[in-house]
């Protein structure tokens, strides 16, 4: 675990004004992301406030180890560092953007964050989703199962699967509705066309740092050494396509034509202060099989964030009018820790690499109001919502944005954003 | 589609020995792979005979824009080239290894087989696997349901999950034999450990050359252009991890340890004259949907293969006894073609992306003999193989080797062969 030290003392403040008071980005959070400025190339920063500080520009200034992995347009080997090294680099950033002896030398590397364009931050050589949001998988089983909505295996195994890394995204690029074959029950066979039922799904995108040799697993306890942060996804989900493709093999195109993240890498040291015991099973769940159990894990293995989806249509947009709050609740609502669904990923044997993505799968509350899918707020298509507006919604409209929003929240800590994870629905092709 | 031309003139010979006659790689074949002679680093080259000829050495020799795509150690960018850059390279490589004026200027740049390790030919972004093996589907799915072994959706959908890109390995690297959760149907819960039903699965790889922007499609018609050529793969699965794990989001951890492929390019071109028709549909069955009917890919979508799978057990080894062959049969028992499963896995809008391998899955006849799993062989595990030895077999055992082959055959043609595909089981960790 991240030890919490002076670089979450809420009594520090940067140099950069922007940074102090109601930003994502105070001195406490300091992520990693890739991005260039205007007419220029990709490049390694930390945001700050409403700034991109430029690492690349002030290697001298950082410790050498970290300073070598910052040169190039993708943090993996940054995210590969060990933990010390990583500690090392916050700590000295920590320093650089709070101390003013250093504003002199490190100031002329700060852009305008509303100038730069964000890329994703890593280079993913796989990307997997998991399904451990248990009151997602309970609301979505009780569609189709209302007397035994989970399966036999959910309790014990951290389930998950392989999706596509080739069209994970950054925040901001847009999403094209997809083209599938769609079978409605009442009709007996399928056609191809647009998909009717697009949807998104709340989610948590775990970054592995330090990967693992194939053959070799990785025991519970070392877990959170292979954590290099956090950020949000949204795993937009064709839910009719999903429907008629995903017997016996699972999700495939249903997911598969983009999948959008939070750009900034919200990394481990900086989510420290929001660590918080894992929520206890309910009484008569199985207790997790050994090689997923570690104490410490259990007492510090859930994260303290505020998540909220927003949806702002095109009419409400054309009209000025604020995004419309779909749903606010914790991440706790995760039935397996980070550190479990790594400790299973990497069980049979399996590689992991620095740049990997996992999902956490859908997070929703148990009751509504913090329900993470439209499939769950409009009972499967059932009952519509309507907006403010007077529009009404089953599923995702072109035009519609979605955005994902994630806080820490810790008493005595300054709180921390992840920044935003959101697109537009662009129509079929 | 790809002419047959000149480069697979029977009576062209080469100035190397070895590939006239009974080799794998005769000049009609020319397949790409990355390679490196003891104590030298990778490198492009392509097998002929018992040797390789060293791209990298020749490049002046070779036509500029192939030329440019072949000084690294993957291939994807010679993948990634149009195909009548791929179609010049093969016509000067046949030139070269043919015309005894080349000899003096070629033959230093050659090594022999046996000295030189080979490698992964490209670097892979995403692996997906799909289950268009009809009789496998089907024998399978008879050992669950009897009277209803195909799913609704199998003759519309060409159904296809994710894999795992980080654990392909090429053929010779052993597999380790995973953990993971396991629960036989007559214990209440599960435990972790060895999985005891280890399996192999005989497919088709599937190459990508040119991929397509993330959200555009690729119609039927141009498949044929995004596939750079095909190799052997063998799908590695702990049926006993499967079962438990696989509801309701498909396979994981039960295929992610190890993907084992033979390790050379055969290419799209080289396999001209061994394309068939696609065999008819069944009468009764539906015809593929309109994004999915191409006349000329039903004409020429089958390949003219016979696949073979042999074992080895450590005892055969020992005594020094020849591999048991498990199973034959030919490549075309497909449901869909390789242009069909291309253009569904972009239907959505799925970006692929030059390098980019997709299984065919298992291939099986329908009746015994070339059963291509052990599952089908030993009908779930109950009954079991008795090889010449006097062991028998369910699944495999630590220190089993099974060897997948192909080779192309077509009346009037050079046979040519895939190289092998093949991997010993370790014990688990």
């Amino acid at each position: 675990m991240s030890a919490i030290d002076e670089t979450h003392d809420p009594a520090r403040i940067s140099w950069v004004a922007s940074a102090n008071g109601h930003s994502d980005f105070p001195i406490q959070n300091l992520p990693f992301g890739i991005f260039a400025p205007k007419g220029g190339h990709r490049r390694a920063g930390v945001a700050i406030g409403n700034h991109i500080l430029d690492l690349a520009e002030i290697t001298e200034l950082l410790p050498a180890a970290a300073a070598s992995t910052l040169q190039g347009p993708a943090l993996n080997a940054m995210m590969a560092l060990p933990r010390a090294d990583r500690v090392g680099l916050r700590q000295r950033l920590s320093e650089l953007l709070s101390d003013e002896a250093h504003r002199g030398a490190v100031e002329p590397s700060l852009y305008d964050a509303a100038t730069c364009t964000l890329y994703l931050p890593a280079s993913i050589g796989d990307y997997s989703d998991f399904y451990a949001g248990i009151h997602h998988a309970d609301n979505v089983g009780r569609q189709f199962r209302p007397d035994n909505p989970l399966l036999p295996n959910y309790k014990y195994v951290p389930i998950g699967y392989h999706g596509r890394a080739s069209s994970v995204r950054p925040s901001g690029i847009e999403v094209r509705r997809p083209n599938g074959q769609r079978k409605p029950l009442h009709e007996d066979v399928p056609s191809f066309g647009p998909s009717r039922r697009l949807d998104y799904e709340l989610e948590l995108g775990i970054w592995i740092g330090r990967g693992n040799a194939l053959g070799e697993a990785i025991p519970i306890g070392t877990a959170a050494d292979h954590i290099a942060g956090f950020c949000l996804l949204n795993d937009w989900s064709a839910r009719d396509i999903q429907a008629w493709e995903y017997q016996p093999l699972g999700p495939f195109l249903a997911k598969s034509f983009q999948t959008t993240i939070s750009p900034w890498l919200i990394t481990a040291e900086a989510l420290a202060p929001f660590r918080i015991p894992q929520p206890a099973r309910p009484a008569g769940d199985p207790a997790p099989l050994p090689y997923l159990f570690d104490e410490a894990d259990q007492q510090a293995g859930a994260l303290a964030l505020d998540l909220e989806v927003t949806l702002s249509t095109a009419a409400m947009r054309a009209n000025g009018e604020q995004p419309v709050s779909l749903s606010r609740g914790p991440a706790s609502n995760l039935y397996w820790t980070a550190a479990q669904i790594v400790t299973h990923h990497a069980s049979s044997g399996c590689n992991l690499q620095p740049g990997d993505l996992i999902g956490t799968g859908t997070i929703s509350t148990p009751k509504p109001g913090g329900y993470g899918s439209l499939l769950e707020i409009s009972q499967g298509g059932k009952a519509p919502i309507t907006l403010p507006n007077g529009e009404t919604r089953t599923f995702l409209e072109d035009g519609d944005e979605v955005t994902l929003r994630a806080i820490g929240r810790a008493e005595g800590s300054v709180s921390i954003g992840f920044g935003e994870c959101r697109a537009v629905i662009l129509p079929a092709s």
